[in-house]
């Protein structure tokens, strides 16, 4: 574990200077400061005084912050989470953001107040930045993680455990274009997510790699519900625009898809290939089955479980793989 | 607002015995002190220390106890409640339960310690009512009030907000009936869930009502997901049963049976009916088109919300209906 003098040789800055700023005892300059709170997060330096009350059990409670527990991973997630981080002696609450970043940053804000010994923030919005770093560093300084799941902040010196969402819609729209499924259509909320937009990317990645052109006709940005999955594809028909098979970014959407394509009796796959994304647990149970990429709730769990316990490395960044589950959709 | 005064007349007892039980100050008979808790549950009277800790804002944090996350009527009420409390100067934190009877049981025990203003409690799981009713009586004393949802605890003195599901699936079922949709399976967990019981007792009121029998094997009892209506569906086929319409408890359990159904090349509506229950947003997007019943998961908020801004009468029971959307499955 840190000790303070890592701190102070990692900033370039002194012990006292490291004390000053974490203890908010002297006014201290803004970069000096900001220098030291990252350096304290690189290495999750935890105070002594943070690190006893730990120890005393003052809290065993962490927080579970998450954008929209509609969200069939989200809720998976947070069911995995609460037994998983039992057996290292932590409780879970669980906190509704309702997509709102201002509940987030109030959250961040008055964690010591609430109590808790960690934030999990499970939320694709985009934020303010800067303030999510800062808060993040305020609190590993006070012994307090944060640590982002299913989203990457590890740009902000915020420890992320992940789906490897890129490389996850890369293999399937990979697979898509080998089956001459194309032109292939991207169906998924992007702009103002950090997940959406990695989804989106992969789809990029995977037309690239083939020589293929990116169409912005054929890239349909809306939210997640099955309700925004048939209006997009019913709109996309109505445009007359052709497609061979559709991407979806969850499957919410990619069932309002197919519905819109069955209504417009266009067939799937015959006609249209659909794919879903995260492996909701009735996909396999529509029909056709639906094809759809594989999630792993059970293992984000393990790897926040990891962090928490705080034994051998801290990686900044873990990926968890998805595959693609083939069934009958596409 | 009841005062010590009313619990003591209710109770039969003196005003002196109603202080000792509240304060814990000396040894009271177990049966008077069951009978002043119950009194003062019934009066939802708040003694003036707990009373003034609640005015000077020590806690205005609801905690939301679920049994199943995943579940989507769950899902949606938690997503209401948070913003509807918000109105009123709470806010609400959520506690998973993991259908662990031990883990409700902890959170009555401790919920002054967690600092939380009520418990709204969504499970569906039976729990020890002698227990449950004690924490929620001590608790009473203590003014934080204990709330359940989507579940009647009333019975236990317990206020409850809760659709009507008796109503709901004799409703169902009855239209099942009138439409010769006979005979009606019915498809949902009903041991260990007081909810899942409500709901099949619908529908033996509406068999009973037409002057039909209950037949045993026609009563599947199984889980709420996917997977078990298509299990439950499938040996029922195995089995040689003979059946023309399906009511299931949720509308996962109604999408996994329609796979099986299908799967036996087996037409649904025009073979077997089926209904789901609590319209999930996916539901219309079923192909076919999933008939169910209504939830309202915004009207259980605010119900929520009246009862604990403590405006008006608070009545022990609230129940709100379901409607019955007739879309393609029946």
């Amino acid at each position: 574990m840190a000790n303070v003098g890592d701190v102070a040789r990692r900033a370039g800055v002194s012990i006292a200077t490291v004390s000053r700023v974490l203890n908010g005892t002297a006014v201290v300059a803004e970069d000096t400061r900001e220098r030291v709170l990252k350096a304290a997060a690189d290495l999750y330096y935890t105070p002594n005084r943070a690190a006893r009350n730990l120890r005393a059990g003052r809290s065993n409670t962490v927080a579970f912050a998450v954008s929209d527990i509609e969200q069939s991973e989200v809720a998976a997630i947070a069911k995995y989470l609460q037994p998983t981080l039992q057996t290292i002696g932590l409780d879970c609450i669980l906190y509704s953001l309702a997509h709102s970043g201002d509940r987030l940053m109030r959250l961040l804000r008055e964690a010591e107040q609430f109590g808790v010994s960690a934030v999990v923030i499970v939320s694709p919005d985009l934020a303010d930045e800067g303030e999510l770093a800062g808060h993040a560093a305020r609190l590993a300084g006070l012994g307090i993680r944060v640590i982002a799941v299913n989203n990457d902040r590890s740009h902000l010196g915020i420890a992320s455990v992940l789906h490897d969402d890129v490389a996850a819609t890369a293999l399937s729209v990979g697979h898509l274009i080998a089956n001459g499924r194309v032109p292939v259509a991207y169906l998924g909320r992007h702009a103002g997510s950090r997940a959406g937009q990695a989804r989106r990317q992969g789809y990029v990645t995977a037309l690239q790699a083939a020589g293929l052109p990116v169409d912005p006709d054929l890239t349909w940005d809306f939210a997640y519900r099955s309700a925004a999955g048939y209006e997009a594809v019913d709109r996309a028909l109505a445009r007359g625009l052709a497609f061979a098979a559709i991407q979806c970014g969850s499957d919410e959407l990619a069932m309002g898809a197919i519905a819109a394509l069955q209504d417009h009796r266009i067939r799937v796959p015959e006609d249209v290939a659909v794919v879903g994304f995260s492996n909701s647990p009735w996909a396999m149970y529509l029909r056709p089955a639906l094809t759809t990429l594989s999630s792993s709730p059970q293992h984000l769990a393990l790897a926040v479980r990891d962090l928490l316990s705080g034994q051998g490395e801290m990686p900044l960044r873990t990926l968890i793989r998805r595959d693609f589950l083939r069934r009958s959709s596409a």
